[in-house]
């Protein structure tokens, strides 16, 4: 059992939590060490208070995870099986007794949560351990962060490969596919998100997609990428110089950096992500770009690209050790420019360590 | 208003429903013709009984979706913003009287269904919209046919690549790279699904995921891959030869080259999809190998890869003219080879087209 299962499981004794259903496959992955993606089909992972873990699986991925580091049970269904009669007779073969159960209210479809209240009519569903299962995530262990940290040198390889492919009358498309082939190459399956590419103005477009654009010289190109490594996500961006761009470009460019450098410097245990927000968006509205920062200053990060802390203005949670998340400030001026630095950390006894090292002062390419 | 949101607001006129409320970014896309992935943010397609539908999206999506082909009204929310607030807000102003609503039970969770029927208290949220949607999405429009025969041109275009980047100990991933750098650079950004490149046995494992195993001489290798082209995607396997595989490999072959071709002839309006699992199966059972074949014969698909028609041995939905799935027979056996052939068709008068050309007859690279 890894260590997270076990924070669990003895938290559950503490509960009156008969069983704890949970459907999200990132969950499932944190608490086994298995992950899949079982599109419509169902995988739960069910603990119960007084018996081993069971994992419930597509009955093609059965053997797959009975062949994974999971050691409990596994038990598969078929196509042409009904899942929900075969969950509660797994059920009830280990208690008859399931009065109180907790379900992830921010994941399971209504559908579903009716099959379930439909299977135990008796049972009381009303706990959400949606906050139990954010709270812990918030705190990365030792070996959550030894992974994150190897998600992000692969990000700063993929910066690498990107500023290298960047040349005039290259589609910004045709970059994104350079930096994805050497990443695959090398056994990266997948992005955390669909890598962006943005030059010029384009880059301006807060939801821009990489597209027929092409690179032409004195522009500022914005990269915002990451990896999925061992089930954890590197999330950065870079805002790189090609050619000599128009002075309000490297104007703006330097005010972000201002920003993402003030912001970073202050995070350490205590302080309130609000604050760390505030620091940042201030620096931009004194240099009269406010408007132009129209997103939150950043977001956690672990096996999901997006979870808690949300580092916006009105978020008063207070940051502590073993916190991991983002730190972007951005400004997009219409037809000007568009500029975000970016990097994830990971917040230390008396700081922060960033996941990714690639240079911000401005890159000339 | 597109034909079918035109199709769909038609019906709700017979309906008792004041509202019906669409959170599936597929299903979205299929009435707004606006494709987003909104995350952890909330859009929302609402349609009204007596009013003008309205699509509520993130903030830095609303002037995207403005300009999309959108024609009625977009509200956009900021993060700092109570998104289930202004959604009762924008409902009142256009209706005091929301007594019967709908929602999509296969995909709200069931925070977002609280947070519903917490603001509107009197509704009844009985109505699942879910089986209309389905069945609407069942039947291809002449437009979507014209989309999809483009999604597996693509599919087509992605073997052709694949093939020629065969070669002794290339990994499996060093493949897949080469499959989607193509893609990617011709602009297509998504692929329906992590593609798939397996080589020898281990084509054999149901899940294999592509990875350092090495490409080899006298070996079948499965690809199996699909994009995504204006919100439609594609679906298509082959198994190709590179060398002279074992006559066993060879034998297993023409056994799912039977079966595929047999379901595909007997596809026509009026024919159970059941029967067609079973003309695949027969042929596999008959040959000694049935137990190989562990998986549904097909899946329908349009703007996602697994939809209706499931064409499994126990569904009898009654196959028509419009109908767009997967038939893929395989068999797997450890040890020995993997192989699987799938073309997706659409289902005209008389028969079916394939949408993908990429000959079947075993090819030898």
């Amino acid at each position: 059992m890894n260590e997270q299962l076990l924070k669990m499981t003895d938290w559950l004794k503490t509960t009156d939590l008969d069983i704890t259903f949970l459907l999200n496959p990132n969950n499932i992955a944190y608490y086994t060490g298995y992950h899949s993606e079982p599109h419509e089909r169902i995988l739960a992972l069910i603990l119960f208070k007084d018996h081993a873990p069971l994992l419930f699986t597509p009955g093609l991925e059965a053997e797959d995870a009975k062949n994974s580091d999971w050691s409990y049970d596994v038990v598969g269904y078929l196509d042409t099986e009904n899942p929900w009669d075969k969950i509660k007779a797994e059920i009830e073969k280990r208690t008859k007794n399931s009065t109180h159960w907790a379900v992830e209210k921010d994941f399971i479809t209504l559908d579903r949560f009716e099959a379930l209240t439909t299977s135990f009519p008796q049972a009381n569903f009303e706990t959400d351990i949606t906050h139990f299962v954010q709270q812990q995530k918030l705190i990365k262990t030792a070996d959550e962060i030894a992974i994150m940290k190897e998600a992000g040198q692969w990000a700063d390889f993929a910066f690498e490969v990107g500023f290298k492919a960047i040349k005039e009358g290259k589609m910004e498309q045709e970059i994104v596919a350079e930096i994805e082939y050497e990443l695959k190459k090398k056994g990266i399956a997948k992005m955390s998100f669909d890598t962006i590419c943005l030059a010029g103005d384009h880059a301006a477009s807060p939801h821009g997609d990489p597209g027929a654009r092409k690179i032409v010289k004195d522009e500022l190109i914005l990269f915002d990428l990451g990896v999925v490594h061992n089930c954890y996500t590197s999330d950065a961006t870079r805002t790189v110089a090609y050619g000599e761009p128009s002075s309000e470009a490297k104007k703006i460019y330097q005010i972000v950096l201002e920003a993402q450098l003030a912001a970073m410097a202050a995070i350490k245990p205590g302080v309130k992500a609000s604050e760390l927000d505030k620091i940042a968006r201030n620096i931009i509205t004194e240099a009269g770009y406010g408007p132009y920062f129209n997103h939150r200053l950043g977001h956690g990060l672990g096996s999901t690209v997006h979870e808690f802390p949300s580092i916006t203005e009105t978020n008063d949670m207070v940051i502590q050790e073993g916190m991991c998340f983002s730190i972007e400030p951005g400004i997009y001026v219409p037809g000007v420019a568009g500029v975000r630095i970016e990097d994830c950390v990971y917040v230390t006894k008396n700081g922060c360590e960033s996941f990714t090292r690639t240079p911000k002062e401005l890159i000339y390419i």
